[in-house]
């Protein structure tokens, strides 16, 4: 321990501190000094950015040993706060430069670093400092961080008013469709955003540090667990094992279809009989701090019968696979698709058929912010679950049988996430700090670090697919065959309706009348399989909207009129059978058309030796919602003081819930005319607010959305007086009229049947992509130049929102294409090793055309957003690649040694 | 447990806390914002300030329980910051507000919540404000704070720029003799300084957290501890009791004079043998938190004999009383005086005698900020000790045999300290959390209550005085027989030195010729005597400052000009026989005169029935340093960037060690012409500053003054050239010259003698003190309308700092005329129940009139400053009151039950 005088944001403080922590950990943990996150912890996404003695340092690989005494250090709090806002936060909030935030702070003390060098630096410059600095982002796609740090410097320059950069609410008082900042943006960039390690950071003493022993191996027979060694291990207050989980401890899986082979308790919570994929959690050591937890967990000793690892569907699917879960056939759950007549004959007949393997594999969702919880026994005896939980009321029901209690037991409060992607449709974290809990009496936390992030939550699951396909001699399809294999690691979680989303999604946006295929959930060893935006359709659209690009060419057409040709209008029908909602894809297609043609003379001129440049399309469509009938409930109060609270459980990835709800209240209100501030919103907390079901599937603005606009109804009918204006809440008492409403709101829709048709969505998203790429057939390495979207989401609520919803997913599209994955279990652990996309590998070139078709059942016209941009980008990138250098790269990612490889082949 | 959302400083952040947790404890525990200081935790002090819904609250008795959720709490962090302070800040920082400044935070937030109320306040107004809401300062006197609001409000109504309330250097570039803001204010203000409870709340996880187990009774054998149930507590780590501790157990008291009874290792770190008084320390618990700690100590079983108590110097003296240290004499230490000829013929002779019997009590220092302190092993297995210690070199001599230790083991730091005006030269803390840590071999934290603090911390030792003088008719003083026991509690720790001081001090200020008199240190069982702000003169001067005026009604002279017709002049000694190194007092009454004649005469036009006014005046003197020889080192560095670092252990109690430092290194720099910001101060760390001696006695602006200027000389004589310019570090280095050195000054004095006798000064500080009172005959109470205070302490070195002392010092004379007082353990154990002075017990109308005689021995003229206010304005209160209302009280305090009996009794 060493005692450390810091100048931390121009004050004296004095620090005692450990010279091998790290300086993140002192600036946080002893200072709690919060603005400063931590991430990978590794030194690999500057989420932990400070400047020490005017140099940008990762504090989070910056040891207390080589700090020197009287260091200057500025921290984000430092940088600027509520009441003066640095012009970098400012630029940051107006530009959504704040999405999930929990890169902001990292990103606006890297970029003051930056200006403290260069006051006018380029965007080349701004993006190269990010690169170099490693600065990530998973939610922006880079551009607006770039955007905002154009315009800071040039407030900083004198060359723009900090005024003129603020937003400012419309004449009209409207606020649908413009560019208000997130409610919660003004948290994020000042650093005062309290995440879940920081609320645990922030709990009262006492409260349990835990560590996790997990398994090292990916499928084993337990035989003994042994905690006496660890019990005796300095701090250590319990070690909790299955033995000390009082209900089934299973966490329910959700089986969605009657046709399932599994029956959703597969998944322990603390392993018991066996261990069923690396990580798998076997105790739960409890103590004082994490160091002394930590040490005990080493101590734990676990006595396994290691078992083969199946680490593929098809090895799951070999003859001689044993049962991962005795009793339950590896292939759990098989979806067939059949719609309109045979497809036997068709391809018999058919003039040209095209046909081919695709594989999309495990995207790890690489949020800023690894996984982490607490949780306490309230006042009420209710246990409280702090989390990532983007599902609050479904985890209780999820989680609660297998602690043994009834889900009214549980109180499920989501901390503002630094990113999930989806992830966190899995309750893992929360049914191990509520085991944690309840066998302990004590408040606990648990914050896992990267490779835990990486290796022990759900990733995207790969699907192997074949698919053939059947045109007329013009390109007008006739049919298709299907057939798709799910690795969904060993727990069934949704596994059935992501095998679904296979079937509703491979060859949407087609007019293809007879279709035929099977589709199967296999159990393997490998990860988990874990919601992730756009579920199913980036495997699913992938493999169709390749083979389009493969029809194409076989019919000597081009791709985008083959799209153009087959796309949805009046009388077609998706792959479930459903008439769509709109027919805007034609519209989408004509705008698309010249800049694809530009891109392709562009593409072509720019093209040499080595780099070859090409431009490639595809469409993307999901439907908003879970499939079938949902509910979504809101509760809206006129207080006291004549503001409003809406109580939703709208939660939040990072994505913007907090603007939607605020976007479409203010909407609904607009008779009312209520300005925004008078808006609060009270959100993502069971014990506070009802059921508005989960975020996923980009049901919230749809679904919730209706919900907020039936509350608002219901409350202004109360408000209105017979003269047009509006009662004050004084009034609504006098006159006996209730202040508060339930707004509810169920989707008309119907879930497919076994044969995969229905309509099981009212409102669907629709894309048209355009990909630039440059690949370097020396290297094999692939630089996508330019993204293009034309999107149909209806009518916008908040286009900063939807701006970073799309310009994020087009960049997770770009690493789902070229780099990312989860294969090797500890090679692909780090951000680094399952190669994150820095600034630099996503284009500042970015572009989006928003077609703007009312929906019918949207909130004023709005559908969701947030899955449409990861639907089908890589297809075009794909294409593109094929475009510019002649290969077809089937089995993602496109890493540049496959496609050397392929290069090599041609 | 249950999460609140808390809108605090604009941003909402979630929390988990017990509804039994304090607001103040969740700010700072949970959400680590140290700002918000906890001074009494009892509501009476202000410190831990915050505006929750508009409301000024004190946080730390407001309950969780009682916040509502989304409650809007402003705390000092979100008044404003460095970049951008709030006018109250910048106000506070220029007017001196913030001398300790740990009440800073809260009376900045105090007046934002009035201000927002009322923007044009009048001085009444605020100083109402303050005393409603309880706001407690101990360091200013509080009109510098009414100075602060009155200007920060003009700021704010735009009557007045901030920019012109700045300090700004003066043209010639000099700061000495001006009012810049002392280095720390800045933190101070803004909440950002760390005392030694946020240091703890920082220190690293993995810290232990104490609690004392502590004697509830005054004298009492111990027969036996029993641990067994504490340690079996949850979350205890051990109990250290006196087996633990390596050393000889005990804290040396530091004998000064050979002709002591005792030896000085009176006192255990943790009691072995005996309890000796209320709250001594038998055992520490050490646990994970603070809460376990405690109910663990709850658990410790000690079994005791009680004693008959000793609680006053009388009991302890009786013939039967026993040895409360065994082998040791109560009475253990006697002080003679022998000045010129026998008295006992003068008195014979004197046509005029007087003679009284005086009490000055147990005055409490209560300081803002209860004693704390935390202790770990550093990397080279140093035990370092952060605590409030003012003389860190003295007291790793004074606890390292006790600990087993070599004082060079320790490494003793000065955290910045929330007032300590002398209790902080005994080291309790310091070897209890030394043994903590030493048995533990984990870093230790300990805070005290505010119990804690007044129970068990040392307090003004009670001077029990019987005085003579003999005049001529003329008034001309002949000669003095004294007589005074102290009480000095049952721990030695500078006893002698104390008991000396009345011997110096009484009589002061005359030239007496002939003076025979003997005090007595006694052993009690009441709380332990520590330094106190001009320890001993109070007690002292308070005896002749009154008798004087006694002798003045028996001359019928006026009493000013019996001080005068006495007063030192060419010529005079002291009573020690020492010749003054100045003569200012004639002029200083001089000055006084026509202030005192109209006091005098506004007192009498302004009398009632009722009220009674009066004006009188004492003389007030004490010797800056410690007696006879007294050395101070500091070590001067010139830095690779051209800066200067200053390294020194000159501590601060909240007097402005910093600024002293400051301004007598700028000031011998002045050939260089150096600007301050080049000046940075490396102080209080004996790891890394050198031995400046301890911070008592005035002794630090003399002492550590002349040691920098001697190291200021010696840098000098390196960097100047033959052409007159100097060197840079640079040419330093190119020319071999040292860039370092060492200043040291030792205090040509001589100790007193066994008749004390001697010159163990060679500076003193001179005041002449005028009160102004308004005596309410019917209630007994008494207000002080004004306070006038002629002051000689040499040049001045900062305006704004000695304004400080002085104001700080007269409030405290008032509470100790009036109030204050600790002989009631129980019911004087908090600040209120010690009858602490809130704002409107300090007159707002206090006049510093400086007479700046150059001190030959002074740095740049320079004497200290901090005791002088304390010496003797109690003594001109009561003299004023006897003017008003013809009662003259001898022992204080002169609460009014005390005042209305004397005055019955006329």
């Amino acid at each position: 321990m060493e005692n450390r005088t810091l100048i931390v944001n121009g004050v004296e403080r004095v620090v005692v501190a450990s010279p091998e922590a790290s300086l993140a950990e002192v600036i946080r943990e002893q200072l709690l000094m919060t603005g400063t996150k931590i991430g990978c912890g590794q030194g690999q996404c500057g989420c932990c950015n400070v400047i020490l003695d005017g140099k940008l340092v990762r504090s989070c690989v910056t040891k207390m040993a080589k700090v020197p005494d009287f260091a200057d250090i500025v921290t984000i709090e430092g940088i600027g706060t509520k009441a003066h806002l640095h012009p970098l936060q400012l630029a940051w909030m107006v530009h959504g430069g704040a999405q999930c935030g929990y890169c902001s702070p990292g990103f606006i003390v890297s970029s003051k670093a930056l200006l403290d060098k260069n006051l006018s630096p380029t965007r080349e410059d701004v993006r190269e400092w990010f690169q170099v600095h490693r600065n990530a982002c998973r939610c922006t796609g880079y551009k607006q961080l770039v955007d905002a740090v154009m315009d800071a410097a040039k407030v900083m320059r004198g060359e723009m008013k900090a005024e003129d950069l603020m937003y400012k609410l419309p004449a009209d008082g409207q606020i649908w469709g413009g560019v208000i900042p997130r409610p919660s943006a003004l948290a994020k960039v000042t650093g005062m955003c309290d995440y879940g390690a920081d609320v645990g950071l922030k709990m009262p003493a006492g409260t349990l540090r835990l560590a996790l022993v997990q398994a090292k191996v990916s499928h084993a027979n337990i035989k003994g667990i042994d905690t006496s060694e660890a019990e005796k291990m300095p701090g250590v207050y319990k070690v909790v094992t299955h033995k000390d989980v009082k209900g089934n401890n299973r966490i329910n899986g959700l089986v969605t279809y009657p046709w399932n082979k599994g029956d959703g308790w597969d998944r322990p919570i603390l392993c018991d009989e066996k261990v069923f994929q690396y990580g798998d959690a076997i105790a739960i050591v409890c103590a004082d701090t994490l160091a002394n937890a930590k040490a005990a967990a080493d101590k734990v000793k676990v006595d396994l019968e290691e078992l083969p690892a199946y680490m593929s569907a098809s090895a799951a699917m070999a003859e001689d696979a044993m049962e991962i879960h005795p009793g339950t056939p590896n292939i759990y759950y098989i979806q067939t698709i059949k719609k309109g007549p045979e497809t036997q004959s068709i391809f018999e007949q058919a003039p040209v058929i095209v046909e081919d393997d695709f594989y999309v594999g495990r995207q790890p969702h690489m949020p800023m912010e690894p996984d982490v919880g607490s949780a306490y026994m309230n006042a009420e005896g209710k246990l409280v679950i702090h989390s990532k939980s983007i599902a609050l009321y479904v985890h209780a029901l999820m989680i609660a049988t297998g602690l043994g209690l009834q889900p009214t037991d549980l109180v499920m409060i989501q901390n503002p996430s630094g990113g999930t992607f989806g992830y966190k449709f899995s309750p893992t974290m929360e049914a191990l700090v509520g085991a944690a809990c309840l066998a302990t009496g004590k408040p606990v936390f648990l914050g896992y670090d990267y490779h835990q992030q990486q290796t022990y939550t759900g990733k995207r699951s790969p699907f192997f697919m074949n698919i053939r396909m059947a045109a007329d001699k013009d390109g007008k399809l006739l049919g298709m065959e299907t057939d798709w294999s799910v690795d969904h690691g060993p727990y069934s979680e949704f596994g059935d309706l992501l095998t679904t989303r296979g079937a509703q999604c491979m060859g949407a946006g087609y007019d293809i009348p007879a279709i035929r295929g099977e589709g199967r959930t296999v159990c393997t060893n490998h990860a988990w399989g874990a919601a992730f935006r756009s579920y199913g359709s980036p495997q699913a659209e992938f493999a169709s909207e390749v083979l389009m690009d493969e029809l194409a060419e076989k019919l000597g057409m081009d791709p985008l009129e083959l799209r153009f040709k087959n796309a949805y209008r009046p009388g077609s029908t998706t792959p479930t059978g459903q008439a769509p909602e709109v027919y805007s894809l034609p519209e989408m297609i004509d705008i698309i058309r010249p800049k694809y043609q530009a891109a392709l003379a562009k593409a072509k001129a720019n093209s040499t030796a080595e780099i070859k440049r090409g431009a490639g399309v595809s469409i993307g469509i999901y439907g908003c919602g879970l499939d079938g009938p949902d509910t979504s409930t809101v509760v809206l109060e006129l207080c006291p003081d004549d503001t409003f609270t809406l109580y939703s459980t709208w939660e939040d990835h990072g994505q913007g819930a907090d603007a939607g709800a605020l976007g479409t209240l203010h909407q609904a209100f607009r008779p009312m005319k209520v300005s925004p501030d008078k808006i609060k919103l009270v959100m993502n907390d069971t014990s506070k607010s009802p059921d508005s079901g989960a975020a996923g599937g980009s049901r919230s603005q749809l679904v919730t959305g209706r919900a907020i606009v039936a509350a608002a109804s219901l409350l202004m009918a109360g408000m209105r007086k017979g003269d047009g204006t509006y009662r004050t809440y004084k009034e609504m008492i006098a006159d006996n009229i209730p202040v508060k409403y339930d707004g509810t709101w169920t989707v008309p829709a119907t879930a497919c049947d076994e044969l995969s048709q229905g309509s099981p969505f009212v409102v669907y998203m629709y894309g048209v992509f355009l990909a630039e790429v440059a690949v370097n057939v020396k290297t094999g390495e692939t630089q996508v130049e330019k993204m293009t979207l034309v999107a149909d989401i209806g009518t916008v609520c908040n286009r900063l929102v939807t701006d970073g919803q799309l310009y994020g997913g087009l960049a997770q599209g770009i690493g789902l294409a070229l780099t990312e994955d989860f294969e090797d279990i500890q090679k692909h652990s780090t951000l680094i090793g399952a190669s994150f996309p820095y600034a630099k590998a996503i284009p500042d070139d970015m572009e989006l055309i928003y077609v703007e078709t009312p929906r019918p059942e949207g909130p004023f016209g709005a559908a969701g957003v947030g899955e449409l941009p990861l639907t089908s980008p890589h297809a075009a990138i794909i294409n593109a690649m094929y475009q510019a250098a002649g290969v077809r790269i089937t089995r993602l990612p496109a890493r540049p040694e496959v496609v050397l490889a392929a290069l090599q082949k041609r």
